[in-house]
């Protein structure tokens, strides 16, 4: 029989009253003496809660005199984060990323050309810049190429595509990093494509945005697949 | 400064040697008191660290004789566990996550019309006879509506948009869980759309499957959120 633990149940009791805004974000909680005497828990159990309500990101700990245990909202990183996990430690492949994103990412082309302000627009244009910068090695040239489809998604302003589409391109970032992949040839295609999606987006052309974003992204995909299935290949050899 | 913790850092490694494979599912981690001994660290942040990887779902503590820390692979349901962490705690709206849903659905009936088993569509069906069943009350009703939609996820074997449809569609239960909404006449379009899609699943036709999904949940999405503003509305009154 599985009997819940002490922490746990404490843990899961504050953990509703900050989802449910109860306590507000910003809020202390009450200090670990007190929450002691409210729950007549042992100090270590009222240690333990507050530890998992931190690494679930809802609460920040603050030491020193103005310290205090914070409350803080769920934030789209840390679901992110759980997601990276989900794909490391299932061995998700490429093949499901890419086509997951297939799914996602012509949606939130034809959200940001609706939705985007020039704000957004300035990080699409500052990334497409970076992308096309000659002397940009590997990891510059995926870190821009990482902005400007996490900018897509901000353009879109819904909270939960930006979180899914976060997640997937690091996953996406750390599959593709590769020389023999991301050649001139593809890296000059990438800069092209982003330019002419970012233009429908600046136009607010919903269809066009979508449309050549699902073009590119299945051709990228097609393009990372077939390096991928060659990379296994030439390991049997 | 931050100064990492102790325990954040042993967690840290912990985490690492189970997401790359090193620490095979199932396998014991070493006992308290030898992870003590190899880490020189005190015997409470050792305990700690345990307790991070048992939140966060990387090992399973069972107690007694044969007892231990055993490794386990991050599961489908800690990420939904933190998408709908993210969902309540950034109050992430209604017309949010049915535009997610508009996003991801009609491409999952798709895969599903192209990789389903015999063993799917039985998951299917079932969820159509309950749906059909004039007994259900609500909560049966919206069980059976959820249990088909991530039967539906399931069948296009792509574990990432399983994840991601698992969480969805339990927010989106929680959203609509209104008895006016859910009448007789949506109870009625509900069951004739899951039929059709199921059928063009069944049939291995992705076009279909696709397209008909598409509008049923456009239409299911349109017709939640006229309800929500009404109820809006009303309160305002």
């Amino acid at each position: 029989m599985d009997v819940p633990k002490a922490s746990d149940v404490l843990a899961r009791e504050l953990r509703e009253r900050i989802l449910s805004g109860e306590l507000a974000v910003g809020v202390a909680l009450p200090a670990e003496r007190e929450l002691v005497k409210q729950t007549q828990m042992s100090r270590a159990t009222v240690r333990e809660a507050l530890r998992i309500l931190e690494v679930q990101n809802l609460i920040r700990v603050r030491a020193g005199r103005a310290g205090g245990a914070f409350v803080q909202r769920p934030t789209t990183k840390s679901m992110a984060n759980s997601v990276s996990m989900l794909i490391r430690g299932q061995r998700i492949k490429l093949a499901d990323l890419l086509q997951t994103r297939e799914a996602l990412e012509p949606f939130c082309a034809e959200l940001a050309a609706r939705n985007r302000t020039d704000d957004d627009l300035a990080v699409l244009d500052a990334a497409n810049d970076a992308i096309a910068d000659p002397d940009a090695d590997l990891p510059a040239f995926l870190q821009a190429n990482l902005d400007w489809h996490v900018g897509v998604a901000a353009a879109g302003h819904n909270e939960l595509l930006i979180g899914f589409m976060t997640a997937l391109s690091h996953a996406i970032y750390a599959g593709t990093e590769n020389p023999t992949f991301v050649d001139e040839n593809v890296r000059a295609i990438t800069q092209r494509a982003h330019r002419s999606i970012t233009t429908a987006i600046r136009n607010r052309d919903a269809e066009a945005a979508g449309r050549r974003m699902g073009r590119h992204v299945h051709s990228y995909a097609k393009a990372a697949l077939a390096m991928d299935k060659r990379g296994a290949i030439r390991v049997e050899d």
